[in-house]
């Protein structure tokens, strides 16, 4: 049986691998990056520094990250992403090169309810082309579901794409 | 430039690594286990799946870990370790088999700073063979530093043994 601490370690490689190979794919693009959960602010710092010359654009009810993880005040978007999310999509569009998800607690239940529900206000904000990387699997009617890159573990990360 | 996230898996691979490395080499002893900092509980976690036949008391000073990986009462030591850990050594004596620390934050200086206050506490309480294991780098005068198994990476966690 694996431990908490195999399980967290999985789940980080497998961010850190779906995200860079997000990260690649979409290099063209142009449109934002949304960052839905900032929490510690690993993973923003890290697409911070891998992504070139596009906003990242965050998410969070309450910002709590480390002070060199914490996103300018004009690219944080305060509030819950139930409402952020629609509020945005009407004054961007469809337009997200990039979005990245880890918005789930330790309540496996909780995190499945949590996304099917966010899952309708996530999958129109997409450009065509655009990825989805998720903690949690995502319940969309129009994205393509792509295979993990290598390093990923099964289950501990999903990629989506319009 | 690693990022923040690059850091931290590297730190956790490690950690396991380091513990599984110590936790087969001192499967032979009988001595109880000393896990300084619970945090989270996933080290805890991992050391309670792998280890057999030996008490593992939890120092900390505030219990917040997952509730899956919250230790016993009577395997609880409530304190700051600079006083619960001379208090145990006067209890049990020189008898710990393996014994983990990660009590330091994201402030390097202090952890720095820590682990030489902390160091002549832990070096008296190992048993013989005992390994102790790190993420910060001790000042001990009497224990060997060990080369680290395959898979942990220099300077994310360390190894000493009496
Ligand atoms: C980084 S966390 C440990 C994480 C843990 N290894 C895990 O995998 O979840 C550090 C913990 O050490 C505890 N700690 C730090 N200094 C301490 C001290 N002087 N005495 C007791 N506990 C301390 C903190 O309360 C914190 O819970
Ligand atoms: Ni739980
Ligand atoms: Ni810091």
């Amino acid at each position: 049986m694996p431990t908490r601490l195999d399980v967290f370690i999985d789940r980080m490689v497998s961010q850190r691998a779906c995200l860079d190979f997000a990260i690649a794919e979409t290099a063209q693009m142009t449109g934002p990056v949304y960052e839905l959960g900032l929490g510690n602010g690993r993973t923003y710092h890290h697409m911070r520094e891998k992504i070139e010359g596009r906003h990242i654009y965050v998410f969070e009810r309450k910002v709590e990250s480390h002070p060199d993880s914490t996103p300018p005040e004009e690219l944080t978007v305060l509030g819950d992403v139930m409402e952020t999310l629609p509020a945005i999509l009407v004054r961007f569009g469809p337009v997200a090169s990039l979005i990245h998800a880890d918005l789930g607690g330790h309540n496996l239940q909780k995190n499945d309810a949590f996304a099917r529900k966010v899952s309708p206000l996530i999958e129109p904000m997409l450009a065509p082309g655009g990825i989805m990387v998720s903690s949690d699997r995502m319940y969309f009617e129009t994205l393509e579901e792509l295979p993990l890159p290598p390093g990923a573990v099964p289950g501990r990360c999903f990629l989506y794409r319009r």
